[in-house]
């Protein structure tokens, strides 16, 4: 079983729901929710391949997660338009909880995804490159989501948003020299979506300046 | 004649002239306007050359589409300002009628543009990443300028917007083989156009979830 | 001394503590403010690697300018919360006095820097790309801010933002055939700093077009 194939795959799932929840609560139309959910599911790895040299970036060539986008976007249109009648289901603690369960899960995976691209494409001796590259692929579909559909990035938002990312692509780095890639992987997945769980559910806030 | 500079410059001079009603709309001064109809115009194709991984792109080296793009919006400045003195303006039907057609236009045109572009980059074996390439091409300086803007991109939440785009990319992939790249240009370029024109009048709707 | 590193470190301190001040205007914790500073210091730079095809760009390889970013940012915040405790400064016409001299500051920095950056990486003879890229360095960072952040960036709202810039950029090209780098850099940073403050003071005005 290939690690980074699931985690890609899982993570670009669960973005493009995440993506598609967004464009569902802005009352878009069909085509404005699968723009939307395909935007946030490959929009962090298009930044990252771009910005390490990846031409055309990989999403171009192989369009199987454009593709995994679409049809996570289409089952989650349907399910919410046959099975919820009315808009109450926006206002429901759950639609908020689901959403943020989906977005820290295309976090912790894009995370270690983006930390394995870059050491495939060699810069596997630059640890503070290797950190950012997988923070900014965790991060990046999400910006372009919350950007476009105007409301406050996430990352700036959100209880420990960026710093759930980081402890999670930290551990992989750390974890990959001693376990091998597959494990670290799995595991630092997991931490970062744990982290987020727990942050949004004991609201844990960092000081404001004022 | 050339057909792929004859679509660019169509492209530059329509977007570039969305961009600025847009900043017109918003109040913006005379720089303003200038920065949002640039943006608007080159963006798309900056964003193409970026990702498929020409260093620097195009618009850089060769100035003359910033500058047709410059003297669009001077000359839609001087026309609004002299020609209608009031704000009113901003409320008919017609400036909405005319931006949204400045807007169909240059999507039309880019969206040949970005293929062919791609196709004269190598990656004519790619129907996947042409298509794609097209379409961000042609969406990409709308995106850009309604989020500097702060409005909703188009791609969201305007009729069939992102789909007018991917019918004239097929269609040009399609075409090409049979007709020649000139004639498959202009013929897809127009069906963009048409087709967004027609969603308009007709407020084709695609279904909401909710 | 090396003037190329002391106005990258001028601009990356001075363009965090603006992203910072903007983060704490809209009341984001900590981790918001850090991001943001962050956004905005490296930001422009990013951009402008990506577009001349430095790959990885030059922060990911050297985090000089991220630490430095990050120290700014910390002190700022420090500052702010223990000598200010009330949300009355947000009001005040010296916060907003100083968040336009930062960013006057970084804006002219960041433009003979990246100037500067093009003409190490080949491009000397393209006075066009020249131009383009210490303007796109210089404005980069406060789009990127002013779009998370969810206002109309700088560029389109403020007074000549982009003039002074491409003023600056004018001024670097021309003067540095006759005095070196050095002088040029520091005489032009100097420039587009001084335009953006009389041009904020004596509110100069570029005309509507209604």
């Amino acid at each position: 079983m290939d690690v980074f194939f699931l985690m890609e795959m899982i993570g670009t799932v669960a973005f493009a729901c995440s993506g598609a929840m967004v464009a569902i609560e802005k009352r878009l139309d069909l085509l404005g929710i699968i723009v939307l959910g395909e935007t946030t599911a490959v929009g962090g790895g298009m930044i990252r391949d771009i910005i390490i040299g990846i031409h055309p970036p990989a999403l171009f060539v192989d369009p199987i997660y454009v593709i995994a986008a679409f049809v996570s976007v289409m089952v989650l249109f349907v399910a919410v338009k046959y099975f919820y009648q009315s808009a109450d289901i926006l206002e429901s603690p759950m639609y908020e909880a689901v959403l943020n369960l989906l977005d820290a899960i295309g976090l912790g995976a894009f995370t270690v995804v983006g930390i394995d691209t870059a050491v495939g494409a060699g810069f596997g001796e630059y640890k503070f490159l290797m950190i950012f590259l997988g923070v900014i692929t965790g991060v990046g579909g999400g910006i372009l989501r919350d950007m476009m559909a105007g409301q406050t990035p996430a990352v700036l938002r959100k209880h420990v948003y960026a710093c759930a990312s980081i402890a999670g692509a930290v551990c992989y780095v750390i974890l990959m020299n001693y376990t091998g890639e597959g494990p670290a992987m799995v595991v630092s997945a997991i931490l970062v979506t744990v982290i987020r769980v727990l942050a949004r559910h004991y609201k844990w806030n960092l000081p404001r300046a004022i």
